[in-house]
């Protein structure tokens, strides 16, 4: 068996480490391939879920002694302090490890610090290989590390003409049953999922990650958010049943807003505190205007039905925007056909100040 | 020099037929391939413009003699009739073609009878060869002859949450230059184009098809069309300059419909009258959503730029719809990115009673 360079071991550690995308939260994903000194691979290994072993750790259980001497190409810089498992950065030196590659480098100033220890015992270190293609399957993770509040996705459904339910107010369904299961595959993925109570009031949304053909839900389930400055939520709305956890977010708990109403930051920054690196908002149209008008945006995600309403209430509203020149702009990154309907993604530009 | 087959042949006369479109109306594109008794090509030909030589006509006059004793691949039916040029089918005798291989059957009672005239001298006539490839070249003017109305495209530009414009009316510009240089494109390949005076006193455009870049108008300009109900269009509009013909439709000369405005089939069947086969509907959202609500749009053309605005008016207005379940269904048939926008082609579903 012939070796393999580190830049393709490097493309296989990052396809490895998204297979944990959505159960590793509030840790990140990481993959790594481990080469002898031949260069052929004697392991691999991910994180697979909260507590579970890192990516290194399983890799190096693979190896055994072929470890020695050899290389570990890792999508994030190893880490170096003792949480629910060992530093890695020890665990590496410990197997013999002559040399280390690393996308990129920790943004944890908790668990930070692996690359000093493992030069400090001699091991090279490189940083920077496929780093692009590893920040982009650990953007969530990396992105909230970094400012100290989640990564927000806005999804929305709607019709061509940009209708989220026609003038009556019925909305069931506006897309197809392919796209709303791909929802709740989004769901799956996050740590939050985030709505405003007039949603609940109106909808009275379950807001679970479930498979729609048999009901049943998704083994981990994210935090359910209501925004509700007030307290409105029903004692027997469906979003405070047991499946799920969730967290009514009110003035009297979170604080006012300009507006008087949740303030936004203080919310993300306190699901930050709860652990949620990734939240997606799902409604309605005047809470997401809020987030988008205070620059909370991340990514938006919308399902749009190959169908024309000509009346009724829309997807987004009041996003602090009265002229063209002020519209938000984003940058279309996929366009992809889920059962009749399209799923546009895209990401607001940054906005000059 | 290899043969080739008819269906060969038959795939490279649609592709040379097309290239007439725009510039045939209101005759179809043609497009004709002659192949000699091995099956070698002797002669190409289409339909260029209103006036200049059918496709048969071309390919005959490149083949000569060659063409003796061969077979004539042909998009559409030849015409039996005396028009601006003479009979194909004549034509097509005379130069002692042995077999002529149809695609799609002419609609047209005027023109119609070719196949009968070519079997009565003798020649062997076959239909149905890429007949549904032939038919999508040709859907405008197929269309237009078999009902007696024009084919129909609403196009519109909006943003991801569906606005035409922002909250305080302006809208320069939504899409990008390339998404305005594809409509002034499409502009050139319909007869006519149709916006409502509410456009032409909001925005006075000047509804030509026009090279963005140095604002050369195209050599044929659509006939343009201001559906007016009681004749508001100032005598200094733009769209009343020289630069093409301009019809203002008045309930006076049209007739009303059911809400005391310019009766929208019998504008249709006097634009045909006119000799408009394809049509291309500008705006604004109300006459869109009329013209939507009477099942008399064929194609939906939707450009959509990658902005928010969360307020001002809508793409589309009034469809008649005020049920979800009554919202009008399309089949999306194809997303292309032109500049930073999509382009969005729908089909109208066809609607049970």
């Amino acid at each position: 068996m012939g070796g393999v360079s580190v830049d393709e071991a490097m493309r296989r550690a990052i396809e490895l480490g998204a297979r944990g995308l959505g159960t590793t939260s509030p840790n990140p994903v990481v993959g790594c391939v481990l080469l002898d000194a031949d260069g052929v691979v004697v392991g691999e290994g991910f994180h697979a879920y909260t507590g579970g072993p890192h990516a290194e750790i399983v890799a190096l259980a693979q190896a055994g002694e072929r470890a020695r001497g050899g290389t570990a190409v890792v999508t994030l810089e190893p880490c170096d302090h003792t949480g629910r498992t060992g530093p890695c950065s020890h665990a590496l030196i410990r197997a013999g490890i002559a040399r280390v590659v690393i996308a990129v480098p920790d943004p944890n100033p908790v668990a930070s610090g692996g690359a000093a220890t493992l030069r400090a015992a001699g091991v090279r270190v490189e940083f920077g290989v496929r780093a692009d293609e590893a920040e982009a399957g650990n953007v969530a993770w990396l992105t909230s590390m970094r400012r100290g509040w989640p990564y927000l996705i806005w999804k929305y459904a709607a019709t061509l003409d940009g209708r989220s339910a026609a003038a009556d107010g019925s909305s069931m369904w506006i897309t197809s049953e392919a796209a709303r299961m791909d929802v709740h595959a989004l769901r799956g993925t996050v740590d939050a999922v985030i709505a405003g109570v007039g949603t609940v009031l109106a909808d009275d949304p379950r807001l679970t990650a479930r498979n729609l053909r048999d009901g049943t839900l998704a083994i981990r389930q994210p935090l359910r958010v209501v925004v509700d400055s007030a307290g409105r939520t029903p004692a027997d709305a469906r979003v405070r049943d047991g499946a799920a956890r969730t967290w009514i977010a009110t003035v009297a708990e979170v604080g006012a807003g300009p507006d008087g109403r949740v303030d936004l930051p203080a919310l993300l920054a306190e699901l930050h505190h709860r652990g949620v690196r990734a939240a997606l908002l799902e409604g309605g149209p005047r809470l997401a205007g809020a987030f988008l008008a205070a620059g909370l945006v991340d990514r938006v995600v919308g399902y749009v039905a190959p169908k024309l309403l000509g009346a009724g209430p829309t997807a987004l509203v009041d996003a602090g925007v009265t002229t063209i020149a002020d519209a938000i702009d984003l940058e279309i990154t996929d366009v992809t056909r889920v059962g009749s309907d399209l799923r546009i993604t895209a990401l607001p530009r940054k906005r000059e100040a």
